[in-house]
């Protein structure tokens, strides 16, 4: 029965009934953290050869530097290869970074902040500076953003990607928009893989502003949950197409493909684009890990192995996803009482409660021991303005205490809802 | 003897026989590199072991983290532990960055530009930001003040450090002088030691600017070249004592202790700097890589046993400096032609020609396949005021191709000087 169909005395019933549930765990005193998308132990072993690689006494790259000493600020030759094919550029189009990828973001719109982007006025000089942002999406970029006090604009989430009417129309009558964060392959946290038409409209794109940039971090590129993936379209050689190839920042990383703390991060754009952050980043550092990025490529030899080496991955966390969705459907989907996706990729499942309950349901659940994403953290400055979007980070947790955590959510959502209903 | 007490005929048939040997050297086809102070293949070898630590399976750090995985923004604690012994200050002054300490420099003045200090006006709101930059210096530490615009001044250097005086008399007077660069030990390229007294007058420093810091880059602490070392006074102890415990960031790094391209490097301030400075940090990144962290913790296991190892370093480079020495005392010393350095440790030995000659000297080693440091790198802007200064790098090159690259440059210095005196 559908929770906002019952009487009041059903209500409180109802309510009582899930409390007792809920003290129940209460006292179990659990302590389980579901707050980021932190690949889990078995993951992390899958890669454990790589750190054998240098066993054969091999550091020379290719390019006639031991990977071990200084130099070679934009990555080995041999790493470039290897990444241009997971992002999609060309050799000359990439730069290998360290160990992450929102490193790589923040140089990146640190250096537009302070010098502007390929000549134009530095964004710093503006009385304000405009980023758009498709919501719910990922804190960390909100928060790179939010530091260098560009003002943020929601941009809701369609099943296709962001909505372009609006992105095509504010970009066009906005100077001040200069940029807008995208996660294009199953999105963080929707899940959402941009449409090719979404693609196009992004690569033929008009801002006012000439120093607008897409920051499109493709994360979850070769990070699949079926069998059947469908890459998202091309942005880069799309935009070229359109005459347009200056307006991407790409971003990509193997943080959820080897180690998270260990991976190496990437960036693709123009040639234009990179020659231009080469030429600062030189300033800030004279090159990254070449260790790494050689080991990573000894590794996995050919692109196409770490692509296999993704169905791994994919068996360890794809029944960690079925277990979250049919718990939902089992438990919340008769009650009516929140809405949730089931992606076919990345690291999340997003759920949303009734308007005005996400606060409290995160709040249950921390009260009980299970720590989940903050509510409100998928959206610019910590604000849902409807209080209803809770990111579910299922991989890291055991599928024992993942189950454990479903069931407290479920009963979470269901007290939550229950309250919310009866205060109405 | 003395080159410039030879007569015009002397010096030009002086000139026309080295111009023969030079010529000769040129039909060899040279190709060798002094220009970096990168370690040599055999320095390189001796932390190999390093890369087997994790032969054990042992990830997991103190703090319940497994070091493979996302999380501790600043350094887990035993790297830490570890690592404060060598930059002087407790487990809770200290941030353990990447493979670079430039990049931590970077981040340090990008966020004194973008945000101000501890509460202060951002420097990038002021008309004019300076820094002090005792000289000669680090060309790298240069070119990031002079990336945000801040102005240079020179500031002399002696023997016990750069001249206290001007430093005193120039930060009481103008707040606009933000900081200074500064390598205390065995300082890049003079190889100078500051003494005592020089570090007192620095930890007692009262700038009339609240936000001023002395970036102190202790990158050569622990890299020592003869028997009885005398480590410098430790800044952060003596700025306390004053009460002027905020007004230093220390760094250091492994980048000549174990791989340049894969070290550790590390910062050490006061407690409030440390705060202030991981806040901003947790935006640019979720962690650095600590399973490197833990590989040098794990390879070392004790300070004492990383200067142990540095003693392995030395007996590797340290011919290379005597052999360099030697060259200069047989070749130039008797002509008056230049002066230079005997360092203690480090990395340089710092070559000072006749006025009016550095440029020259780099020119024709260049052209006959010796490539040094540029003439001016030492100096703010690349511009040395006397043009003299030369930074020579002995420790990459084999110690035979050193030998030719050392004969080349003794000619070169002969006929530069001579070319200079013919023209006056």
């Amino acid at each position: 029965m559908n929770l906002s169909e019952m009487s009041r005395e059903q209500l409180v019933s109802f309510k009582n009934e899930t409390e007792a549930l809920y003290n129940d765990f209460k006292a179990q005193g659990l302590c389980l953290n579901m707050s980021r998308g932190n690949p889990c132990k078995e993951q992390l072993d899958l890669s454990l050869d790589m750190l054998n690689v240098f066993s054969d006494g091999g550091f020379m790259s290719e390019c006639g530097t031991d990977v071990r000493n200084y130099g070679v600020l934009d990555g080995i030759p041999e790493a470039k290869k290897f990444f241009s094919e997971m992002i999609g550029v060309s050799e000359d189009e990439i730069i290998i970074f360290g160990n992450s990828s929102l490193n790589a973001m923040f140089f990146c719109v640190q250096l537009a902040y302070n010098k502007g982007v390929l000549g134009s006025k530095p964004w710093a000089q503006y009385d304000k500076v405009k980023f758009l942002c498709p919501v719910p999406g990922y804190d960390r970029h909100f928060k790179v953003t939010e530091f260098f006090g560009i003002e943020m604009i929601n941009i809701p989430m369609t099943s296709t990607g962001p909505d372009m009417d609006m992105i095509e129309k504010l970009t066009a009558e906005d100077d001040s928009i200069k940029g807008i964060w995208c996660v294009p392959q199953y999105s963080n946290p929707d899940g959402i893989c941009y449409s090719d038409d979404t693609v196009k409209r992004f690569a033929n794109l008009k801002p006012a502003a000439k120093d607008f940039r897409i920051f499109w971090d493709n994360a979850y590129c070769i990070h699949h949950l079926t069998d059947d993936p469908k890459p998202i379209l091309n942005l880069l050689a799309e935009a070229k197409k359109a005459g347009n190839e200056d307006i991407v920042y790409k971003f990509g990383s193997t943080s959820k493909v080897t180690f998270p703390g260990a991976g190496v991060a990437v960036m693709g754009a123009s040639k234009n684009n990179i020659e231009a952050i080469k030429k600062a980043l030189g300033i800030s550092i004279i090159g990254y890990d070449k260790m790494n990025q050689l080991r990573h490529v000894k590794f996995f030899g050919t692109f196409a192995n770490m692509c296999e080496h993704m169905k791994k991955h994919r068996d360890i966390i794809a029944p960690k996803f079925r277990l979250v969705c049919d718990k939902l459907d089992q438990e919340i989907a008769p009650l009516g009482i929140g809405s949730w996706t089931d992606p076919k990729g990345g690291y999340f499942v997003s759920f949303n409660a009734m308007n005005g309950c996400a606060k409290r349901i995160v709040q249950l659940c921390q009260e009980a021991g299970v720590t989940l994403t903050g509510a409100g953290a998928t959206f610019p400055y910590g604000k849902d303005p409807d209080d209803k979007n809770i990111r579910l980070a299922p991989t890291y947790p055991p599928i024992e205490d993942l189950a454990k955590a479903m069931e407290l959510f479920t009963i979470c959502v269901k007290l939550a809802s229950a309250e919310k209903l009866l205060s109405e």
